[in-house]
């Protein structure tokens, strides 16, 4: 085992399966939420170009490459360099997606989240999270284990309201480098006090915590979690993904389950990554992309805790260990990729 | 082996998959063309329905069960039995599909398919075999074996017109008793004289073939045909499918490539399946699933030439006998498959 992955990931899989949830919700429009898209009506379109970043390199139905307002570019050029480094196949699954991607993906229907403040979010989350059961059972029988990964602008937000909603207090990290905790607190605040829920009153309704303060995301990933009983599952994603595990536990969901994400997630010290895995009984894994090594000062910065996750960054560059990759290769492959992707011609 | 299946199939697959291509084209609304759909308006949520059967026993976006003109039920409940009495799993692929199914799918995109007669069939046929090429390349790392069906009203007359574009003089079969080969004949006259395409004036470029005269579905399946390689590929349908062989051949595809089909198409004496097959230089193979054995008569009567194939039933009949199912209990299966799928309310 590499020593950039933290403990040893005991379990090389045979045919492995990186999946990606791709998502929107509009509690990521709320200015100063969210830093994945450089302009709130980019926001529906950033995951859609994720997809297509990572499936072929090219972004195609989004005007530029999504990127955080620092400057750094998208977490999916990790997740592509990893893919690219190990043959490790991905699928990205829409769920509640608005901005379609021009790749081939999973549909599993539903309309975008709403904001949270102002309307329930996650009306269809009974059928998502049925849908992606039926989808994970499928999955199960093929691949020995899947990894989960996302990408929804302010899915943190969202996490934050359903572990209040579930009785956690821990704080949600964020792809700023200065996370805008105030600003999420007072979100989450509205749109409890919209739903009539207070702390941990839905300890015991998950679902409804989704449904009313929830993102599409999280339907999505607890019914691939449920359905892929039998199979490895490694949810890949940093306190938005430690959410869905906290969900998950108190579904009663059980199966071979755990997490990967980052060192940059799991140093946050604004966030509790830890904590709120900790409490589920699910081990946690993290993998260091060493980015400080990129030669790129956008892609540099990520080892300062800007972006930190998303795209299942950490899950894919803990593949890539396993896999044995050297982490050296694994930042040129970063760097290539970013150099290397195509934008729409203007 | 069974002796319901011809002539045996040596391989038994460790992951199979079942894949469904579901798509529409215009020229299935001709009038007199198609079985598939009791009205021309139905026609394009004919493909979504059949995938909402056989994934959740229910009919979710289409107001009736998608049947043939004669009164047969969609041969979506012989599939649904096969895939039930044996565990495999199934992913239905939207390609170029104007009606979408309410369960998981997977999406290359593309537009529902021209009117031959009027206009180039498939302007995104391109962009289709790339999608479905890169899906097919990620699934041959997951499964062993993957048989592609599909769905889609009108196939028959756009694979008639492909093969003759191609040079191949031999009829299409039909969902109807009776072969409306005069239409169909009519119908690909008109369509190469728009387009200036002669018999085989096409049979170095299947892929201009299927744009100007072909549908949705052969795209994808050839795609998917071709990104496959390495994984034992069952192309599973008939006259529609051997034309997909026979374009996978112009376009020099290799690979452990092979079609199953149903007793009624082998022996449908109006249509040239065998001799399509043969000429590609790839082996057919071909199950009887009884349904004479049924007990409900509009499922009788697919053993008198009614409906005859569609959503890989052959094929999947197949996997349910080299999986040690008795052809009685598929029998069974299917009809109580079609005694409980759950229709919308009205």
């Amino acid at each position: 085992m590499p020593n950039w992955i933290y403990p040893d990931f005991e379990f090389k899989p045979k045919r492995p399966l990186f999946l990606c949830i791709i998502s929107n919700t509009d509690t990521g429009k709320i200015p100063g939420i969210s830093a994945a898209g450089t302009s709130p009506e980019l926001t529906d379109y950033t995951p859609g170009a994720d997809a297509e970043l990572v499936e072929t390199n090219k972004i195609i139905t989004m005007p530029e490459l999504p990127e955080a307002p620092g400057g750094s570019p998208t977490p999916a050029i990790v997740t592509k360099a990893s893919l690219n480094l190990t043959g490790i196949p991905s699928l990205f699954v829409a769920s509640g997606l608005r901005k379609k991607p021009a790749i081939p993906y999973v549909e599993l229907g539903g309309a975008g989240g709403n904001d949270i403040r102002l309307h329930s979010a996650v009306p269809d989350a009974k059928m998502l999270y049925e849908n992606a059961m039926l989808l994970g059972k499928k999955l199960a029988l093929l691949s020995d284990c899947v990894f989960i990964g996302e990408s929804i602008a302010g899915g943190t937000t969202t996490a934050m309201a359903v572990l209040r909603a579930l009785g956690y207090s821990g704080n949600v990290s964020s792809s700023f480098c200065d996370n805008p905790l105030d600003i999420k607190v007072k979100v989450v605040k509205e749109a409890m006090k919209r739903a009539g829920i207070t702390q941990g009153s839905l300890k015991n309704d998950p679902l409804r915590a989704v449904t009313e303060l929830g993102d599409p995301m999280m339907p999505a990933a607890l019914g691939l979690m449920h359905g892929l009983k039998g199979t490895k599952v490694v949810m890949a994603g940093g306190t938005q993904m430690a959410a869905v595990l906290a969900m998950g536990k108190a579904m009663q969901i059980e199966g071979d389950i755990s997490i990967a994400t980052t060192r940059y997630i799991v140093e946050d010290k604004s966030a509790s990554f830890k904590e709120i895995v900790e409490s589920t009984g699910w081990p946690y894994y993290y993998s260091d992309p060493g980015l400080e090594m990129s030669k790129i000062p956008p892609v540099q910065i990520y080892a300062q805790g800007y972006v930190k996750e998303g795209v299942g960054m950490g899950g894919a560059a803990l593949l890539a260990g396993i896999y044995g990759v050297q982490r050296e290769k694994l930042v040129e492959e970063t760097d290539r990729v970013l150099m290397t992707v195509e934008l729409p011609k203007k």
